[in-house]
């Protein structure tokens, strides 16, 4: 049985949906990360780096967002996740990725997280400030990706860019981060893979009771 | 004819690297960061991001090291850069390369552009102050998973993980960020990866005169 270590509202939604989005057959297990759960013995046995996601199979765990992405994308090929057989494509995905990894989520956790880059409240107060100048670039690039009518990231066809987008755009968008004006697409592609039953459901399951 | 756009020593040295190890026809085309090339006009028309790398090919311009290293291993099958047939290891490799840019590049990115992530001098002081104890947590886990005598990240075979990582040790290296004692396979990986052909003609070709 497959298990996904996850954090509500964390970025491991992207890989929760994306289990959903294959039909996978997998256990979700959350960590509370106010408890400090995830810096636990017990959960740094299973991932080290203390962060999710990280996903438990048979032949060991996998972490890192973009990795489970593009290994349940293959394992669940019926599903046509990501363009598996064209290799430039294929390298499209996980370019635009690797930038919501490690631009966008990165310049968000100088707000949410700020303590991973310097001690001290003058420095987490410079972080915050400057933060939202970094978003708002980056959002300007991925607005105009959208340009054209393009429903989906990387055109007409949904892949493992869309739920990990969604994401990142519920972050900024819950903070008022970047201008919505400046990003009309971005909040439209939002709606469009928010209302997907995999992504209702996995947002019900991470919304739950514990 | 495929240009790979760099700058010396930037962590565009791995897929250049990569490139010379598949016997791939390329142009190097050299970025002057010092006159801030990368901001300019005419290069932000091939890459908006402004960083490097970049990979200009007849289907488009791909950036990140991550997705650009897949795709040259996917590329140049005959090279065996990567396990490419089994998704599983494929997808420990675009794991591993994600920490190198989402924490490894990005906790170096603190000491040596500070202003990405804030304004001011004494933020930038706090960064510096904390980046070591990052890069040190994240060397540990890397040395780590050098034990047992496996030569290269993912085992016996060396693959697109290696030079990426090599970039990054030479980086730590050159400001003895980490106590070598502490990351003493890490280094000897270093000598192992620094050796080989493909990375002393990458390396020759960066330190030519412009």
């Amino acid at each position: 049985m497959i298990r996904l270590y996850y954090a509500p509202g964390a970025c491991s939604l992207a890989p929760h949906i994306a289990l959903e989005e294959a039909g996978a057959a997998f256990e979700a297990v959350r960590l509370d990360f106010r408890q400090g759960e995830q810096r636990g013995e017990a959960y740094r046995e299973i991932n080290p780096k203390a962060r999710v996601p990280a996903l438990a199979t048979d032949r060991g765990v996998l972490t890192e967002c973009l990795a489970i992405l593009a290994w349940i994308a293959r394992t669940w090929p019926e599903a046509r996740l990501a363009p598996l057989e064209d290799a430039w494509a294929m390298a499209q995905v996980h370019s635009f990725n690797s930038f919501l990894a490690s631009s966008v989520h990165v310049a968000w956790a100088h707000i949410s997280r700020p303590g991973r880059y310097a001690d001290g409240e003058a420095a987490a107060e410079a972080m915050r400030a400057k933060a939202p100048e970094a978003l708002g670039g980056f959002f300007d690039l991925i607005e105009g990706r959208l340009a054209d009518g393009r429903p989906y990231v990387h055109g007409e066809t949904y892949t493992i860019s869309d739920p990990y987008l969604m994401v990142m755009t519920g972050w900024i968008r819950s903070r008022d981060m970047v201008p919505r004006a400046r990003m009309e697409r971005v909040l439209a592609h939002y709606e469009l893979v928010r209302a997907r039953p995999a992504v209702v459901r996995a947002l019900e399951r991470e919304a739950a009771p514990a």
